[in-house]
């Protein structure tokens, strides 16, 4: 249980850091003109390409992904490096091609695609020359509960025919989507567990319809492509679209969700302590009733539990990765379900804290603060409510 | 202490929540379509007028306004129709001419006014035919302590001229606020409470420049008038301006936020009544591993808890209400303060958990519950953050 | 909805007030040598005696017992009596005769008890000269479930035959307790609440064996007859010992629970309001780093939290109290309830912050906080947990 | 970073494991019939001596100590043997002379003590032959400031004489706590923290007067050898008694406090650990409204919370054990404070829950829940309240 930095993981922190501190911090006001000139755009702004191209030119690329596809990091190595890019939601994941959903999708091709599928797909993603959407989250039932997944992916001859509706299909506003990873009932007959598949979709195949945009707190996140609704109406494939074999798609998603959901933790973290940083700065300048704020009993005891809550998840995000590392993402599912619950939600409560520092300026564009908040809280709810995990852990735990 | 409504109280109030359930609430989707048809507009859409033309001749109609300009109604019997309209935080305070900023306005110009004021700017207002903003807070200052404001206003012969930067001037991006009311220091060296002074000032005024609107989280209210960053420079106006003396800006000030805060509060109430109403369709409709989310023990805990909350809450607002009508405004600063502090955390947490009721979609703008959860949290900042009540009240309590 | 207290209340509330002051909290340190003499005694000491005595030539006696057998105060007039009596938990209400569950059993006799059974139990009662206890909850079952009674009341002939265990039955290590209200089944095929029957057992009836003490926390409460377990063997009782008919049990133990609750909550208040009397006197005396710690700000939101939840919660338990007098115990169920959740929780709270005030003494016999905390501890599982009433809260709200 | 168990690790915590669960906790009820059999005594019950007899012969013995005078463990060893003991508090860490105060005070005589001080003092406590109390805080000060320290220690030729009253010594009511580590002010015009020393009085000393014993939640921990009021009157030492040199006193309370709040943590833990046990035992077998506990979902977020933040802050215990290992005590600083807040808090809230599962019977002593929570409860306070802590941690982070 040694959780030590090793000195390949050391080195490339340092080089992060330093990359988030001389280009993506003070990219972010770069972005934000951008945005407000291309109001109607989904698609990445030009900031995010210049980050890329510096980012790859040093090395710091696809450093998610394990294997011979990627940069071959352990989740425990890649851990503080997800961390950092945390700091900046919604330039520093991008910028490294270390983004979700792409992220998801790149292992799950990595891992059950065909060599055509990773030829068609993998490739480009890692490439950044397309992004991808996943497309599971139905409007109509509790997704959490996968029986009762609504679209219906049926055999005619050679090919797969889709239908149903799905949403917050993250990313897949932007034209630059290229493909959907589509979760749907092959087989309502099967047991539990095996109804479901997986197909890649391309995005312009016909029946395709983006119906929407959603937001969050008023956020569309159009910088990152947005969270759409999407029509799947009698939708024709190949049958060799399929991801892994018929009756997959449950294992297939939770073999995504593991890493999925650590490094949504590993990033919060990250926000955490900007937010921390932010947090130092205004209380030892703002003055309020003669005293800066950094010198009132309350102020301090909001950071210090701050400190306390931040420094003891990220030790279980850290053992998490470790597990994941040694015995299996499997074998890590009661952690992996134990960081889910936890550090949003104290992500969550130290921004609202920090936000209440910044008075008026922290529900404001003019602090990260407030859409840090909206990422933090919808954390709690994707891939699953809080409620759904603790159930299911509270359930482990009282097994005799 | 009888808090029980009168008649008069109980038949408006039953007319009040016929008008929201059979106009305003329908009204809802109505107004985001023109929204959407209409991105750029900070005015009114024509749904609101409608709404108005609707409410005035049903005489429910500047409601909130004690004594002969207004309904004349106290606040307890006000408290009930104001609760109710914040079940449609975006429409039925607006609709009933009861909304903020507008109703501490035409308070301060009942209160304070001189006939010729009164006549230039609160009949104006009481008619709808303008709107006005507050311009009190400032970037560089904790605006909470009063001796920090930086905005100058001096006499130069029969005039006042103003310099200063204010923000968060709410419904000030809309062309129909014609009137500013602005706070300034008019004599940095009289006793701390005597330094500022108020004045009216004319949004066309040269020298005032509306520079950028401001967010909440990613809500920039434009259907309200959104909330303003100004300039003042050099900005001319007659000493006739002046609202109440020179000197009496800080009480003025503090005049208008004890109806302010007690009307903030009773419409929330409203909002966490409405998000009840809502997490309870929600729950007996959404099933989950084969049970409709109400029959879950979690959720059941957590609407028990709301329902002690709201039921408790809305006491404390009613006594104040009480109190303020019967000892006034001053004697009822400490429920004031406590409501101040208590209410909005409480609907905060409350719409916390309704948002989880509903997943992802509680969120989006598919429920009211992200918009009304930002303006809870903005209502523990606005006014004054909840510490700075905290600490007032907790060294009133801790006084031999 | 009028809560201010009449006439009579109000001039009770100061003869009690002064009563407290004068009379009983000098008398705390005089029981704690009494009880440090006779470590062995369960009945109560000497001091008890004089302040019955003294409370008695005042008037201030049966203050709880509505009718013509009591003082005939409506709730919302013994309401601030109560909570006087909440300051002194070991002395007040007992100096008054109004300490449970004396109280709960002269109501049911009140209500429900033959003229007989009213002489025979409810004179001495009302005249303090026997104490009598509540033979309910069970150690092997879940006792908020009627249905798992365990104890059993079979008809033999003219009599009834007891058999059974019971625990929790406070006061009945005294001797003094010379009633037993014992509750048990005496049709277990009836329907679920009609099994029940309550039966009225003296102390001193062959098959009686009261088997030992239970201690709460640390405290045995000798001073107050403690907590026993007692068995019942075969014990046999003349058919004229059921209280009420047969299969009445349980519609007469809920009549019982509402005052008992609401009793409960008003002296939990008067605790919380003793706490805070404290606190301020210790925060205002207790000088740490330099400054006062009620120059704390820490201590300031302690505080003024405090003082916003004994408020808020207060005006619901008169306006349960008020509901109780207007409507009825049956329609004021769910205010009962939600005072009874929210009430204890509130004042454990307080208790743990002030205690932590007080430093080491706060814990110690030194100060009266840790025996309330273990108190308010016990009230939140006394008459059903909390978690139970949450439950049937939130089923209620959530009903469509 | 590792925080594995390394061999002799894992081999001692197997056979502490085994001991607790074969010898200990079947001495728990042995140990309660001892007591109740021996009111009046305060030294340890024959159970206590033969579990001794036991650990010592299997090698169980002084594990806590450091260096060639214990078993010389690093703290992360020590750590999962101290948790073990944390699950039967009364009994496992004496049994294994691993109890405070006499583990901080053998720390201090090992570290700081002249050869002759070890010979009379600590071969006798590493042997169990004495006991010891270490006299710090008192009555009239905020101990957590060292400034205030009262105690008065001046030199008389080649004497010490010692004037105060120290309360809180943990043990001291035992007539085996033959040493008294005394904390006093030597120097009250040097600077802070140079002020204060410390000196090892016998009991027996003329002039110390044992005032009484304080209870903790009504607990008065007579098996431990209780907490004592201690007056010293003009005692008289020689000037060999002052333990490291004058002026030493703060430096050596600080040097003895870390390892203390360590070990208390640790403990906590396996506190918290045989409380989940507990409730899982509790919730499988309990049945109410037709259903074992375990299958409410309320109980399960308890628990799958209680479950997370036990093994996050293991974590950061193992952290700051691993901290001081590496780089030593003072470097590990805002780890132990931050341990020594959160620990104790969360495993308090924890058996609160618990004791809540367990019905009224959790409060009694039928159960050790009551217990530990009075335990947990104090460590808020002992070695300074959280509060203190806390600013501390704060001011440090807020530091630029």
């Amino acid at each position: 249980m040694d959780f030590a930095p090793d000195r390949r993981s050391a080195q490339l922190t340092d080089q992060v850091r330093t990359f988030l501190h001389e280009r993506v911090l003070p990219a972010e006001p770069v972005l934000d003109a951008q945005l407000a000139a291309t109001p109607d755009q989904w698609s990445f702004r030009p900031v995010v390409h210049e980050l890329r191209a510096a980012a790859r030119a040093e090395g710091l690329w696809n450093l998610f992904l394990p294997g011979e596809h990627g940069a071959g990091l352990t989740n425990l190595q890649y851990a503080p490096l997800a961390e950092l890019t945390g700091w900046s939601p919604r330039l520093a994941p991008v910028a490294l091609n270390c983004a979700a959903p792409d992220t998801g999708n790149m292992e799950l091709l990595a891992h059950f695609g065909t060599p055509e599928q990773r030829e068609r797909w993998l490739d480009p993603l890692l490439d950044a020359r397309i992004r991808s959407a996943f497309c599971m989250t139905e409007p109509d039932v509790a997704s959490s509960d996968a029986t009762q997944i609504g679209t219906r992916i049926r055999r005619d001859g050679d090919d797969l025919v889709i239908s149903g509706r799905k949403w917050w299909s993250t990313g897949a506003m932007s034209p630059d989507a290229a493909l959907l990873v589509v979760m749907g009932k092959t087989d309502p007959d099967a047991p539990r567990h095996r109804q479901q598949s997986m197909v890649l979709v391309g995005r312009d195949t016909p029946g395709v319809t983006v119906v929407r945009p959603l937001s969050v707190f008023g956020y569309d996140d159009r910088d990152h492509g947005g969270h759409a609704e999407i029509v799947f109406d009698d939708v024709r494939v190949p049958a060799s679209a399929l991801l892994g074999g018929e009756g997959d798609g449950f294992a297939i998603a939770q073999a995504r969700l593991g890493p999925g959901r650590i490094h949504h933790c590993m990033r919060a973290l990250g926000t955490a302590e900007r937010a921390l940083a932010l947090a130092g700065e205004r209380a030892r300048t703002r003055v309020a009733f003669g005293r800066p704020l950094a010198e009132q009993g309350v102020v301090r005891e909001w950071v210090a539990n701050a400190r306390i809550e931040v420094e003891a998840l990220r030790l279980l995000v850290l053992k998490t990765a470790w597990l994941m590392d040694t015995v299996g993402n499997r074998q890590a599912m009661t952690e992996i379900q134990a960081i889910k619950i936890a550090v949003p939600r104290a992500v969550q409560a130290i921004l609202d804290r920090v936000m209440q520092l910044f008075g008026a300026a922290g529900l404001s564009g003019d602090q990260p603060l407030a859409e840090m908040f909206a990422g933090a809280r919808a954390l709690r709810l994707a891939d699953g409510p809080d409620e759904v995990h603790l159930s299911a852990l509270g359930r482990a735990e009282l097994r005799p």
